[in-house]
């Protein structure tokens, strides 16, 4: 069995508000030397297949992600 | 400047309905070798600090995960 993760970000020139609100929220905090912070969303899929990242590649395109203001990166972790 | 991913995930102990909906969502659209799908929260965060993982590290703990009910982990992607 893998254990893939599948990072989803907003595409850079797509503004995020969430990741704004947090760098304005650091220096307040006695954090001031971010510079940029963006939000996006993880995903780990545990999948039984020999083309387990073709497979996964497919989801994260299909269900994960939005395509049109979203890139995906698929990385293994086990 | 260092670029650091910070992954926010629920415990392993705590429920997780957007990944059981996800779950349930793939055998419908021709994916049924899934077995299990956690969600959580990807940052990426641009800081200039020689110390950049530990300012990290102590960004996740304070704001953007919550440590009672989150894991978090922080790595280097540039």
């Amino acid at each position: 069995m893998a254990k893939v993760a599948v990072d989803v970000m907003l595409k850079p020139e797509i503004l995020d508000p969430q990741g704004q609100a947090i760098l304005r929220a650091l220096p307040g905090l006695g954090f001031d030397q971010v510079t940029a912070v963006r939000q996006g969303k993880h995903f780990e899929v545990d999948i039984d297949a020999a083309d387990a990242q073709a497979q996964v590649e497919k989801i994260a395109a299909t269900l994960l992600a939005n395509p049109v203001i979203e890139d995906f990166a698929v990385r293994f972790i086990d």
